[in-house]
C-alpha cells in the first residue's frame, strides 16, 4: 500500500495552521498576553436573529415525524435554490436558473474539490499572491509540477503576480511570457488576501480570454457582499459570456457569519462544455451524489432566511460593521506611515511591512512587540513577499485596540 | 479544457439517483397511489429530545458574541472527539485515541474521499454487492481499469462475492483466482447491502491478511448500532493488529437518525504507514485542513449529546425500532414464501427474487403491483443479481402495510 506520491510534494502544512501552531506556542510562553487575532479570516459577530430562528425552527420541524427531513437532494433544496437565483442572479440581471446553482457545506470544499472534475493533466493559472487552497488542491492532484526553490514557484503553475505597479490585481496570462495556455483559471475577486477587486472592464477581458482560449474561469465570490463601489461586477456572470467559461463558487461564511454554520453554493452553467462537448454541469453533480450526502436541512433553512427582507437587513449591517473595522485599519496604519490598499471593496487590508522586513519577520515582529496576529503575505506566494494581510473581521474594540498598538511600536 | 476522463467511464448515474428517477415517474404517471419507500437506506423516526436539545442550546451560544463559533477545528471539536474515544473505543476495550479521530460530515464523504489519500495504481478490493460508493469513488480516480460487460465487473478490481453459499459475507480475497493483491480491502459490516455481518474470527482473518500483504482495510461501520449479537465485533479495532491495517468510518445517521444532520468521523491510527513509512493519518489530516472547514459546531454538539446516558437511551430506543420493523419484514416475507437473509445485526433485508426474475424486474413488479419501492440487488453488484434489499427504516405503520401488500400479490 501506497500513499498518493502527489500530497508527500506539498510543502509545510496549510498556511493558517502554520500561523495557529506559532500563536499557541507564544501565548504558552507568554501567558499574561492578551492576543487579538486578525489574521485567518474568520468572523467574530454572532449570528443575527433571523437566522437564529430559521436555525430553532428547522430544528423544532426535526423533532416530529410529519415534518422531520432525512437524507437532503444532493445538489440543495428547492427552497434555497430558488432564492439564490432570484436575489444574486435574477435580481442582478444574470442568466442563472435554480439547477446550475450546487449548495454545498462551503465555499472551501467547493474550491478544493472543484478541481477534481478537470482532467489531470490540465494546466492552472492562479493570481499570486493567492488563497492557498487553489495550489494545494491542484499539487495534490498531481499538476503542479516540480517546486523551484530559487522561484518559489511550482513548475506547471501559470502565476499572475499581484503588485503594487498593477494594483495588487491579477492581470490576463500573457502567453508570450510562458507559451503554456491555462485550462483552469482561479479568479478571486474581491481579491483574498489583497482586497483588491477587479471591474467589470477587467474582469470582461478574462472572460473574453477565456472564452477565446477554452479555459474556464473558477471565480471566487466569497467577499462579494463587501463590494461598495459601482464598477466593481457581483458575479462573473454580469460578464458576457461567462456561462460558456465560467463556474462561480460563493460562501455564507463572510456576509451572514455562517464560518462555524458551514453553507455554500456553486454554479455550474449548463453551457460550460469543455472541448469534447461534456457538460461540466453533469460532472460536478455526480460528484456531489457521489461523495456528498447534501449540506444539512437546517443550514439550508438558515442559509434561506439570509435572502428574507430581514436577514438582508441583518447581513448588511455585519457587513457595515467589518467594513468600519476595514477603514479603521487603513486610515490607522495611513496615520503610522504604512503603505496600505485593501480595505474598500473588501474585509481586507494589504500592507507593505516596514524597514524592509520579511513577510515572517514582520509577523513575528507584530507577535512579539504588538501581540497582533496577522498573516505573511508570502504565505501566499512570492509576490506576496514583503507584504502582510490584516482582516477586519475582529469586534471593533479588538480592531481599534490592535492599531493602537501597532501605532504605539 | 478537458473534463477527467474517469468520470466518463461512470456507468449510468448514482444508483438511488436512478431509483429516484422511476419512482418520481411512477408516481406522476399514478397520482392517486400511495407509495411506500423501503429503498434508500433513509431514516424516518424524528430526532429525539436530547438530540433536539443539544440543537438548541448550540444555537444559541451562536447568537452572543461571547459564546459565538467561527470556524470549528479542522478535525473536530474536542468535547466530541473525546466523547467518541471514551465510548466508541475506550469502553469496548479499543486503543484509539482521540486525535486518531476526525470529525466529519458524515460517513458517505469519507468513504468517496478516504481513497484519495492513496497512490492512484492501487488495487481495490471489495465486496460484490457492494454500497457504490466505494467503486464509483475510485473509478473517478482512474483505478479500476475497464468495464467488462459480460462480466459486469470492472477489471482491475478484486471482488469478494457475497453469495448463499457463504452467508452474504466476504471472504479474503484468493491470491489464486486473480494473482493481484489488493492495497485496500473496502469491509461494510453489518453489511449494507445483505444485512449479513463478519464474526470477530472472520474479521480476525481479514486484518491478518491485510498485516501479511500490507493492505489497508477501509472499515465502514456505519450500522454498528444495529449489532445484536455477541460474536459480531462493532469495531475492527477489537481485532489484534488493527491499528496497523485498518481504517474506520462511523456514522451518526442510521443510530441517531442524522441522515439529514450530517455528522460522521473516521478513525486513522498513528500506526498505519505506507510502505515507504508515510504516516497516513497525516495525509487524512491535510485532507481535512486543506478541503474542509470542519463539520458544523451545532451539529458536533448534538453528537456529543448522542453519547450522554439519555442520548444513549433515545438511540437504543431508534434502533430498536427499525429492528421491530426488520423483524416484521423477515417474518413477513418468510410466512410469503420468500428466501430471506440479514435482518438480525443490521437493518436490511435481503430477499431472493421470486420466479426468477431480475432484480430490476422485481423492481418494477413490486412498485407496479405493490407500490412499494426496495432496491434492485444487481444495483449493487453482479452477484446481487436475483436479489433485492428492503429497509427497516420506515415507520411501523409503512412497514406494516408494505408487507400486507408483498404478501397479498
Amino acid at each position: 500500500m501506497k500513499a498518493n506520491p502527489h500530497y508527500l510534494d506539498l510543502r509545510g502544512s496549510y498556511l493558517f495552521s502554520t500561523i495557529g501552531k506559532k500563536v499557541a506556542a507564544y501565548q504558552k510562553e507568554n501567558p499574561d498576553k492578551t492576543i487579538i487575532r486578525l489574521g485567518i479570516g474568520d468572523v467574530t459577530q454572532p449570528l443575527t436573529p433571523t437566522i437564529i430562528e430559521a436555525l430553532h425552527m428547522a430544528t423544532d420541524e426535526m423533532a416530529h415525524a410529519e415534518t422531520f427531513r432525512g437524507y437532503a437532494p444532493d445538489l440543495g433544496y428547492d427552497f434555497l435554490r430558488n432564492a439564490i437565483a432570484e436575489n444574486d442572479y435574477m435580481k442582478r440581471g444574470c442568466d442563472i436558473a435554480p439547477d446550475e446553482i450546487f449548495v454545498s457545506d462551503g465555499a472551501k470544499s467547493d474550491s478544493g474539490n472543484i478541481q477534481e472534475i478537470f482532467a489531470e493533466d490540465s494546466v492552472i493559472a492562479v493570481a499570486d499572491p493567492v488563497y492557498p487552497v487553489y495550489v494545494d488542491t491542484n499539487i495534490m492532484s498531481g499538476r503542479c509540477g516540480s517546486f523551484d526553490e530559487s522561484k518559489e514557484q511550482w513548475s506547471k503553475v501559470i502565476y499572475m503576480p499581484c503588485t503594487a505597479e498593477n494594483g495588487f490585481s491579477p492581470q490576463v496570462p500573457s502567453e508570450d511570457a510562458s507559451g503554456k495556455t491555462p485550462d483552469l483559471i482561479y479568479l478571486c475577486s474581491p481579491n483574498n488576501p489583497t482586497g483588491s477587486a477587479l471591474t467589470r472592464e477587467q474582469l470582461q477581458k478574462f472572460v473574453d480570454y477565456a472564452n477565446a482560449h477554452h479555459s474556464v474561469i473558477i471565480y471566487d465570490a466569497a467577499y462579494e457582499a463587501y463590494i461598495s463601489e459601482p464598477d466593481i461586477p457581483h458575479s462573473i456572470y454580469e460578464c458576457k459570456g461567462a456561462r460558456t467559461c465560467a463556474i462561480e463558487l460563493h460562501s455564507f461564511s463572510k456576509n451572514a457569519g455562517f464560518t462555524g454554520v458551514r453553507l455554500g453554493y456553486t454554479v455550474v452553467p449548463y453551457d460550460l462544455v469543455d472541448e469534447n462537448g461534456v457538460q461540466m454541469r453533469t460532472l460536478w453533480a455526480r460528484r456531489h451524489g457521489t461523495k456528498f450526502n447534501g449540506a444539512p436541512y437546517i443550514q439550508q433553512r438558515a442559509g434561506e432566511a439570509v435572502y428574507s427582507p430581514e436577514g438582508q437587513k441583518e447581513v448588511q449591517g455585519l457587513v457595515s460593521y467589518y467594513m468600519e473595522n476595514a477603514k479603521m485599519i487603513l486610515e490607522g496604519l495611513r496615520d503610522a506611515g504604512f503603505t496600505v490598499s485593501g480595505g474598500i471593496n473588501a474585509p481586507y487590508i494589504w500592507l507593505k511591512t516596514p524597514d524592509g522586513m520579511t513577510s515572517w519577520e514582520f509577523f513575528d515582529y507584530l507577535l512579539d512587540k504588538a501581540n497582533v496576529v496577522g498573516t505573511p503575505g508570502s504565505g501566499f506566494g512570492p509576490s506576496g513577499e514583503g507584504y502582510f494581510r490584516l482582516t477586519a473581521f475582529g469586534s471593533h474594540a479588538n480592531t481599534k485596540a490592535a492599531i493602537e498598538r501597532i501605532k504605539g511600536l
